[in-house]
């Protein structure tokens, strides 16, 4: 089969591409580059099966183009910077519901009517039940960056209804792992490598979060689309456990055998629209047999260990 | 206190900037009338303390520039046509939900922090929970229209959280009564005056909706506003109760003094999209001591009693 990938050269739309080849498919990967990588395609680009075109999600005609031919899209592609949204309010909007209103409509140019989404746990806002599940009460919005996945859900399940296609929709918890480029692991790495002697925190380390390894973030993913038939399928990925932002750095810290000086902003929210407690009920991708391999505190380990064997995302930066 | 009302001279806008003039605040009214009607403000247009600006929320300067020295916005423009949105999937994006995006992003120019928004009872998809309250269980979209409003709430939100916005979100069931434009009874009124021997009727007549006359919802909203006082408040407007279509049918034929044979189109919904049943819980505005005064056969009757003196509004459509 023929998968279109957006956000091809990103994070997890990478680790995708990459199983998708792995397993015989052919793929064309759309990626601006704006956050991608394309060191992030080097197992992917020498091979035939794959074809990787430069575009944004937003130039309407040429997306249509590219994804000539396709029968499944993968729609990664987005702003994923939720810190930020305050300071340009409209890169949320346009990015990730534009964005995603133009990969639809694009779609259903070219007659393909199958699609995953990334969305994610901020969809639920200050969530009123936790752990969450999918059918959780009303969420109201408390970012730019959920306002805007939350959008691009409704967007898809609207196309699901009105134009007979099939969606997966994604609620992410944070991803960790082999190319992950941005979040706190990132952050806390590169401040201890300017200064092992001390370590400033947004918030006041007891922030609460959920994390998953990008590898089995990908299994869950894969397993959804083979196993859930419905014309929409909405599913939580997280593990069944979550850490403090403290936990972390002692991780983080032990691991690097350093004892730095910690800081903290001193509030509950690392910054306005922070969620302090996010943590997902999983037990409807658990049902269909999937189960996370790795720990949240293996998959930081697997994090730190990629950051320091490639100190060129940090320089690059 | 001087308010700013886009969409002013729609069916509901116009009704608020009578109010709103009534007790003797200035009023800007805003509309691009391409669904507006100038004769809704024949009222308003003469009083000193109200200004008509015509302008599109789209042009983005241009709304800025109109809002300068309000202190509340009340958010009525809209695409409000849930029924052919698979016609032009870009209308609902555009007009409602980037155009919510425009309104919030002039009121942060000017300063201006308190936002009153027409959401629908279309936000519920096909609900969960019947009567459905404000946190009903996390809704899945099924029309266009739905999902621009959801997105239109969503933003407001976050503006909330973001910019410290004072909001109020108002989830509609279909409004009846004086300047009504469009919708049921409107379709009913014009086909029979064309063939009153013959009713076509989308649907299979049973289709279950909540109406709510227009002088009772604007009572709503000002009850609200003047009595909820969180960051963010959500409220459904509706009656306790409901009908049928062809409920509806009865009493506009009888009303009429005609017997019509009735075709119809013979499924549960009348379009792709279309809710077979919304019934909202308005306990949360009726804890507020607000209840309607009109039930759905009075609204009914004075949206036709409307009708049969304004047959301008039919013959001009």
């Amino acid at each position: 089969m023929k998968y279109f990938v957006t956000g091809a050269a990103g994070f997890i739309g990478s680790n995708v591409v990459d199983y998708l080849l792995e397993i015989g498919h052919e793929v064309v990967g759309y990626d601006n580059l704006s956050t991608g990588r394309k060191e992030f395609l080097e197992k992917a680009l020498p091979e035939k099966k794959f074809t990787f075109i430069s575009g944004d999600i937003n130039s309407k005609a040429f997306l249509a183009n590219a994804m000539r031919g396709c029968e499944f899209v993968f729609h990664f592609a987005a702003n994923a910077d939720v810190r930020f949204g305050l300071e340009h309010p409209s890169k949320d909007l346009e990015q990730n519901t534009i964005g995603t209103f133009n990969v639809l409509e694009a779609m259903r140019q070219e007659g393909i009517k199958q699609i995953a989404f990334s969305s994610t746990g901020s969809v639920y806002g200050e969530a009123a039940v936790i752990p969450t599940p999918e059918n959780a009460p009303f969420p109201v919005q408390t970012s730019l960056y959920g306002a805007s996945k939350l959008a691009g859900e409704s967007l898809i399940s609207a196309y699901a209804e009105g134009f007979g296609f099939k969606v997966w929709i994604f609620r992410f918890v944070s991803i960790l792992g082999e190319r992950y480029s941005h979040g706190h692991v990132f952050d806390f790495y590169k401040k201890l490598l300017k200064n092992p002697e001390e370590l400033a925190v947004l918030g006041n380390g007891l922030q609460t979060k959920s994390y998953l390894y990008v590898g089995d973030c990908v299994n869950a993913i894969f397993t959804a689309i083979n196993k859930a038939k419905d014309k929409i399928n909405i599913f939580n990925l997280g593990t069944d456990q979550y850490c403090q932002v403290n936990d972390s750095i002692g991780w983080i810290t032990k691991s690097l055998s350093l004892t730095p000086r910690v800081e903290y902003t001193g509030n509950e929210r690392g910054w306005i629209g922070d969620n302090p407690f996010i943590f997902l009920d999983c037990n409807k991708i658990r049902s269909l047999g999937w189960t996370p391999k790795l720990t949240i505190e293996q998959g930081i380990m697997k994090t730190l260990e990629y950051l320091q064997t490639n100190h060129w995302l940090i320089n690059n930066e």
